[in-house]
């Protein structure tokens, strides 16, 4: 009953995966953790390989994809109930297969595969890794201290975090990362973390403003030496209707 | 050598897709044609049936995928040269097979099928469908007056317009959809048209302006008792990095 090696898990797993799943279509998941001034991203390090992976698996053949998906990340990590958002598929020939050159031809895995990318975004405090079978390491890493990872995984990576950016210019983002009453700069730093880059104060307060999502609360905060900063909430129902309809800033 | 029938023609093409394509990803395509005030949508009538489909197919063993639905595309509808984009991956279970129920088990087309929506918006003037040997018509067909469709295909066609407009709040849209030279109110309509809904002139002008991605031309268009409205270019290279980076009032 020692522990067993990655090759003859990843062999016994080959055994029913050509039952349970849809050959040639795979997932892989890039969930985002932010919390206070950092953005981290859910990894895992496979057993006997230095480098490290997204949490990735396959469609089951009774399965919609998000479900799939959905189960995928818990069973790799962990993490429940993270709203993940489909972003582009990955076609790349031979983008997985090289990782298993010294299996049997037969083996599940050494399939060309098509991979479906998933994006979440979520405060990392609320998710405890957990490493699976598979793996001997499951973490939140710094997305400025990325690892070397395997196959194409952080050209999927660095697509995902495309696609966030790009929807902080369509989307509320926010609630659920930030305290439930925050100021304009912890809201400006969320999105400068996510950018990676320094906004304009006066302009970010000027478009936020103009997204009529926030509520202005009575109270500003209080402690320090200087004028206590105003504290917003994020307006629920305006926010899910610019989820649902864009800003009304929007076309 | 009489014309063969729907079932007898997909019959035969499932002799070889077992071994030209990978199995359970498919493509379908979605795309729109603008023309001066018509926003169409590009369909197929397949012999025998009813209803219209989306011009679809499958992914070629060797192929990427954007390769593979450029080529769907031409050889389904003869359109060539359209800059596909992938939007959703549509898993509902049973999706398609429905559609081939009074076919054999064996046939390539009855497995579950995944599908890849793809969507292009085109000046429709430019393209002129020919319709392929399993369709009797290839049309563009206006988006107010759909036909009845096959499987999931309205879905698909829905999730595709809902993206084309939230495209609107992100990219610059309209070159090789208008003149070379343009008015505002021309560029308004095509917005219109997109959105299906009038849009405010005034906050119109502004926004684009606010874009930066136009060039006032110095001569206005001649012509007509009133004044003469000013003409605009798209600035190729400003609406080229508004493409790829957002727009500069993005964040």
């Amino acid at each position: 009953m020692g522990e067993e090696n990655l090759k003859s898990l990843i062999e016994k797993w080959s055994e029913t995966a050509w039952e349970d799943y849809i050959p040639h279509i795979s997932i892989d998941c890039v969930v985002f953790g932010f919390h206070q001034a950092s953005l981290k991203v859910l990894l895992v390090k496979l057993k006997d390989v230095e480098s490290w992976a997204l949490p990735g698996g396959y469609m089951g053949k009774e399965e919609v994809i998000d479900a799939s998906a959905a189960r995928i990340l818990e069973e790799r990590t962990g993490a429940q109930d993270i709203y993940l958002q489909q972003f582009k598929v990955f076609s790349e020939l031979n983008r997985s297969e090289g990782f298993f050159t010294e299996y049997d031809d037969t083996l599940w895995h050494k399939q060309r595969f098509v991979s479906v990318g998933f994006y979440a975004l979520v405060d990392y405090t609320t998710v405890t890794p957990v490493a699976d079978e598979l793996s001997d390491r499951c973490e939140w890493v710094d997305i400025e201290n990325l690892p070397t990872m395997i196959m194409d995984h952080r050209a999927i990576f660095d697509r995902a975090l495309l696609t966030l950016r790009r929807q902080l210019n369509y989307e509320p983002i926010g609630n659920k990362l930030l305290p439930e009453e925050f100021t304009m700069p912890e809201l400006q730093k969320l999105y400068e973390i996510i950018l990676g880059k320094k906004l304009n104060r006066g302009n970010f307060y000027r478009k936020m403003i103009g997204y009529d999502i926030l509520d202005k609360q009575e109270e500003s905060r209080r402690g320090g030496a200087h004028k206590a900063p105003n504290l917003y909430k994020f307006n629920l129902e305006k926010y899910s209707a610019a989820l649902k309809n864009g800003f009304k800033e929007g076309w």
